[in-house]
């Protein structure tokens, strides 16, 4: 039979049996004494959170259980979702600590890139991972097995119309950097803000116009011109190294 | 019935035609009318290589003719595979112009992985991606996909024996400069070297001992503590662009 798997992939559950903010109905694994997962359970229950004991399943019940050609690496959970946060959430967080790096993904869809940008924004501490769209719940499941753990650690952040976000953004201090191939400077060469907005579009299509023009400065990669492609994810972790060593020079 | 494909995916395919180091022998399109695919097409005839015209196939018959889950955007091609690059052929090329960068991956073998690094190698100028085992003609097509054309840029250098591939080097004169969280040091405090070895490993595992020990030096990336992990082609994205911002400053 078919059992209810909210999240899979290894670190993604284990991430989300340690995180407080999430209840886990049920786990279920082909190996339930796999050290990765019994290490996860003894850390919260050390915090004393609430877990289920997991239950062995088949292999092949994990894979009628989540979407076709999902790599659930012998283990799912039942959790509940992460509750919503707000943007106004993050900017009064960022605001108490006086720095704080977000990233804004414009057009950018691809589940696996969005996973990916997650994982590089929470290995950099970045606060939170702006996009447009809500996604549906077996999506949220793809991004979580690619962030690895990241999706627990940085919020993922909805907010329909991005252009006015980067303006409430701007009012609370953030400075706009857009990645775009068109910049006149390098990565390297834009100054350290305390709060900064770094802004991406999607590979090809790039920037829309109106996203692009509400950004404080253009800035590009010093790639190749005769190959200057970068996978979205790649260039965006090399931009949130970018921000983090400039901040640590200061 | 079934065709002969031996590369496919939209950037690889044109990448491929584009490459006076290829034979085409066949082409097969969805829509052999696509701007990019005939763009590539007049850049080839344009330097007087020899190109088939593109064949009109079924998505069906690609379908059929890849690998299973391959990606095959509609496009595919029967072209002669690159000749073998020897590391020697790598070090006579780099001695004549001076500077240069070469990536080591030891035990990365997720073809994902290795061609989104050829493809950030190709991106910032590396001149080698030096690997430990060949791969298997369906391999080096799924590399060659996902590297977006990168793969005919960059060569993909075999050396079975990575330590004693390491010594070679760096009696060339090479540093070996190898990625590891044990490194005291970041990336970012490394000196700039006009001929650097980038040695990484795989995730989870890392390097191996034999592997680092020859290294001259271990840098790590300026990860948070709590949440250090990082895909290794992203980790292999950022130092890239580490290295050559430093030679940019020299």
């Amino acid at each position: 039979g078919r059992i209810r798997v909210t999240l899979y992939g290894m670190h993604a559950v284990c991430a989300a049996i340690r995180n407080p903010e999430r209840q886990i109905r049920a786990i279920y694994a082909v190996e339930p004494d796999d050290p990765a997962l019994v290490s996860a359970l003894n850390d919260a229950l050390d915090e004393g959170l609430d877990r289920p004991r997991p239950t062995r399943v088949e292999k092949d019940t994990l894979h009628k259980s989540v979407p076709r050609e999902a790599v659930h690496q012998g283990i799912g959970c039942d959790a509940t979702p992460l509750e919503d946060i707000y943007l106004s959430d993050v900017l009064l967080k960022i605001e108490a600590k006086g720095r704080g790096v977000i990233v804004m993904l414009d057009q950018v869809t691809d589940p696996h890139n969005i996973g990916a940008i997650l994982r590089s924004a929470a290995a950099f501490g970045a606060d939170a991972v702006v996009v447009q769209s809500r996604n549906a719940p077996e999506i949220n499941a793809l991004i979580a097995k690619t962030a690895c753990g990241g999706a627990e650690i940085v919020p993922m952040v909805t907010e329909t119309n991005l252009a006015r976000a980067i303006e409430t953004m701007q009012k609370s201090g953030f400075f706009a950097l857009a990645l775009d191939e068109r910049g006149r400077g390098t990565l390297a060469d834009a100054p350290d803000y305390d709060k900064t907005l770094l802004v991406m579009g999607a590979e090809g299509p790039g920037l829309r116009a109106l996203i692009r023009e509400k950004c404080d400065i253009l800035v590009r990669l010093p790639t190749e011109s005769a190959f200057s492609s970068l996978n979205v994810s790649n260039a965006a972790a090399i931009s949130l190294y970018g921000i983090a060593i400039k901040s640590k020079k200061k």
